[in-house]
């Protein structure tokens, strides 16, 4: 049976035992549209026909599911990224186009294996965080109609939380691919700008949109991420970058001063913050208050300065032609962009440059930033009442950050206990932290314990995999005698940051020799093929390459580095010596360490 | 005596030994001054009081002298740079305002100990490369008063060439800092962007303005970087990185494709700029032609689209009230700034992100370009026949280089044989390589031999210090095995980038022993105090410090690194093996090496 949330590895293991096949799967998604009662998630359909067809060519190519990562899982794509041979409306009937190539990551999803369903409704051009703002009607956020979905991705996020598909992909300028994942109880990954193709995107601001991701788990959201993210000569904005590791175990986030947090009445909203940051901090890490004025001042600009002529510079054209066919709200807003002049754009770049500058000021604080997703959620009438003012309090806590080129997760944050309407929060990093970003996410997610999308309450449905973190790569060193804790050489680990990773000892067949002459005192282990000794206490200590590097360099004659056996029996870097070095030195291996035997003169 | 054209090096050792003092220096210069017969090369003084008081607080000061690097070397600043309690003009008298404080770069010199001779002619608003464009007067090319001495640093450079100072601070945002420094036989260094802080500079376009150096050499110029770069919290585009490295020894320049090259006319400079690639070659140098077209249309964006409203957003108060106040050329640049719209300024940031990619795939082909600074240079009487056109024409080759954030030195390149007016080129290389472009470029002046500023011909004056590279951290292995060039394990270091330094031998107290059982066959190093043997033969490889650590960490047992001494007495890291696997081994140090006991065998 299908599980009410679709998560890719219980997806795949289902597959590798056959308890399930594409499509079984693509029958019963296409099932679930039907009976889904929003009639406003869509924008065009993959024909059934051709769903079936798909599902029969993975099926039918042998060995496809250990060779695709994403074998017959089903996905939706905002209608402002292209498919080829379907319309892109960018939820304006009169802009459409039916494009002949695919965007670049609908192309490398589909290579992987992914199950096209269909596209999905947006806010027109993606200008809007509510959802309403489109001539296809407004998606209802899943766990009450009454209520927005969030925009301006709201089909994407609506089709994932309701289990019509795994995952989906929206676009994210001032907060699309955040907004609705916090309203839908769902992760929603606003990569780094450009580790995700834009190639075959409409622009919204083109130098700061990303395709964002919706999923049931971070770890979902990651293993899409692998496959969508790479760098694309066709996108001029696409980039790469050496991953920006964080801290995992003991850290410290940034949390909204109590004076700065506002979410519009909504008491319940700033009481889920509140519990997420505890959450957070059970996970090792620390809440630290910053100053959230360099961020909010960065983000007024996006609508309230030049940057809003952005929007215009993507669409100018068909803005000068047809504009009247636009939402009205849209229109506004694009037409705020031609008051502006090109010197106006460039003091709009000075000031986000200073804002920027004193926001570096506040990152000297904290590791990474945990903000409520949105303050608070509205109903579909009270959008309709104060459409830009609402809109506007949305973005509070999302504008800021492709401005200022960080990344963010989105994830739930448990449920307001009157309303039963999801809150979400965001972790928000350095650009290209978002690897660890989403292990940080995952932890936070699965620390809540209170079920993915639509599938809450009893019994429901948690994150299915945790999601490991990418190891930093580390050399290991084992040390036997100076550099030991404590010991005269010790400084020479600790000066290149090395950490004691564990005391333990050497497999049976070393000897401990005490070398004649040696300042300090240093002793040789020695291996000696046969002997069955205590083995000796040694340490074994963590250094980057680079250091690792630097460290041996600096290892004087007779001693070196080569390979040490554990009682363990791994096999680890460590110290040996020459062997003219050995001549007179006393074997003091009986003390059964070099400490000890310190201990014992 | 002080010599024609000051140099630092030489200036320092003449106070070391008393043959001068700064108020000597400063009497020279104030002497010159008054004699050099161009009217336009200053806008204000320091009054020679204050020269002179200057120069005593600093002989009064003990020990000065070895703390203070410019210690009593006299500079010119250009006068859009703050000085505290004199005019800033950016030679538009009704611009001026008298700043209270110095600009950061400014108070960093007179920190070191610099003395401050007076600010120097400019085009207006630092808007040229010709030097025409102001009202206090056209300075003069120093070889040759019919010609244009360049610009926008017009006087800052012929302050340098003629003696007049040591050193001058310019700015560069199109090449204002390298076109003058080509038309008066002069070192100039446009840092990469941030470098030097802009703080207290009056802007030209300010996401691109740097400050930049005229100096008579590049060892100077690099003296006078190290006081002058650095992080400056007051100046939001200040920038911090690590320095990119360049090869010295073996690179590939980038050149003119030969159909690409136009010198308007100038053959001379056609042959010159030849020269200096054939000069370049033998330095070590592969000569590469590229595309210069997406540089080209990179260039044309700075002044032929929204790029040019910058101009006017550094100074839209002013224009607006007073626009009549200013040079009729200038004003019409600048009011070209009126025509943008903030979309097209987006849309313009598109476009040079579209050519910043076509260039990337250039830059693949080399390490860094050697470009003409300026095709050709024009007479004060042409530039007023065509004052538009004849500067955009010395733009040919600098425009671009801000725009796409590199790094540049413009060098001098010989004179033209009928003319005897210099020609210049240009290193350019990525930001952040600021710190190697000196010294190629150092070693293609010093290759040149042709003196420096207006002192050349018959017995002139050359760059009287080489520039030292800062060594590049690496760490070197003796190997002296399978991992030798040609053998089983060689791939083992040039996977990880390694570079053979040398063959050589180790000192005579080593035996070499064939290790039974190894796989592939592998020799122990053995140290053996007392024994005489003829050395081993070893190869010296170098590696990043990263790339030293993976290569230890991946040894197996029973190799491993220690130290081992070279026939030149050099201790360096090298292999050693644990003394167990020495049982039954063969001696075959007779062999002098393991190259030679494989082919006997």
């Amino acid at each position: 049976m299908t599980p009410d949330m679709l998560q890719i590895a219980i997806l795949r293991e289902a597959y590798r035992q056959k308890t399930l096949s594409p499509k079984d799967v693509a029958l019963e998604m296409l099932r679930r549209i039907d009976a889904y009662d929003d009639p406003a998630v869509w924008i065009c359909r993959v024909k059934d026909a051709d769903v079936f067809a798909r599902a029969h060519e993975l099926e039918e190519d042998a060995g496809a599911l250990e060779r695709l990562p994403l074998y017959g899982v089903p996905f939706a794509v905002k209608d402002n990224i292209d498919v080829a041979g379907l319309p892109t409306t960018a939820a304006c009937p009169s802009f459409a186009y039916t494009p002949e190539v695919h965007a670049t990551v609908v192309a490398r999803l589909l290579a992987a294996g992914a199950m096209l369903i269909g596209k999905t409704n947006l806010d027109q051009f993606a200008t809007g965080l509510n959802g309403t703002r489109s001539p296809y009607g407004a998606p209802r956020c899943v766990f009450d109609n009454r209520y927005i979905s969030g925009g301006s991705s709201s089909g994407s996020a609506v089709a994932v939380a309701a289990g019509l598909v795994a995952f989906s992909l929206g676009t994210d300028t001032a907060g699309s691919g955040r907004v609705p994942a916090a309203f839908n109880n769902l992760v929603g990954v606003k990569p780094t700008k450009g580790l995700i193709s834009t190639a075959g995107v409409t622009p919204a601001c083109r130098s700061l949109d990303c395709v964002s991701l919706f999923a049931a788990s971070a770890a979902d959201a990651q293993a899409v991420a692998e496959i969508a993210q790479g760098f694309d000569a066709s996108d001029d904005y696409s980039r790469q970058g050496p991953a920006v590791r964080l801290p995992l175990e003991k850290f410290r986030f940034g949390v909204l001063a109590v004076e700065q947090r506002e979410f519009f009445g909504d008491e319940e909203a700033g009481a889920l913050y509140e519990a997420a940051i505890g959450r957070l901090g059970a996970l090792g890490g620390q809440a630290v208050a910053f100053d959230y004025a360099p961020f909010r001042d960065a983000a007024a600009l996006l609508y309230e300065d030049a940057f809003v002529a952005e929007r215009l510079a993507g669409i100018e054209a068909f803005f000068a032609a047809q504009a009247q066919d636009m939402d009205p709200n849209v229109r506004a807003i694009i037409r705020k962009g031609q008051n502006f002049s090109a010197a106006d754009a460039f003091k709009a770049a000075y000031k986000l440059r200073a804002f920027a500058r004193k926001a570096e000021g506040e990152w000297a604080k904290f590791d990474f930033m945990l903000l409520p997703t949105a303050p608070t959620i509205f109903t579909v009438a009270q959008m309709a009442e104060d459409p830009i003012g609402n809109n506007s309090r949305l973005g509070l806590y999302t504008n800021f950050v492709n401005l200022l080129d960080y990344a963010a997760v989105a994830v739930p944050a448990g449920f307001r206990p009157a309303s039963k309407l999801p809150f979400g929060v965001t972790l928000i990093g350095p650009a290209f932290s978002d690897s660890d970003l989403l292990v940080l996410a995952d932890r936070l997610h699965r620390a809540l314990g209170q079920g993915v999308g639509r599938a809450v309450g009893e019994g429901a449905e948690i994150p299915a995999a945790a999601l490991l973190p990418v190891p930093a790569e580390a050399i290991q060193v084992v040390v036997a005698g100076a550099h030991m804790s404590g010991l005269q050489l010790n400084h020479e680990l600790t000066g290149l940051s090395g950490r004691l990773v564990e005391t333990t000892r050497t497999a049976p067949f070393y000897r401990l020799m005490a070398l004649p002459g040696t300042v300090p005192p240093k002793p040789g282990l020695v291996r000696t093929p046969g002997f069955a000794g205590p083995g000796i206490e040694v340490e074994i200590w963590s250094l980057s390459p680079e250091n690792f590097g630097r460290f041996i360099a600096g290892v004087p004659a007779p001693m070196g580095i080569g390979k040490v056996t554990l009682a363990s029996g791994a096999v680890v870097p460590g110290f040996l010596c020459e062997a003219f070095a050995l001549e007179g030195a006393a074997d003091v291996t009986g003390f059964g360490g070099w400490r000890a035997y310190l201990a014992s003169k």
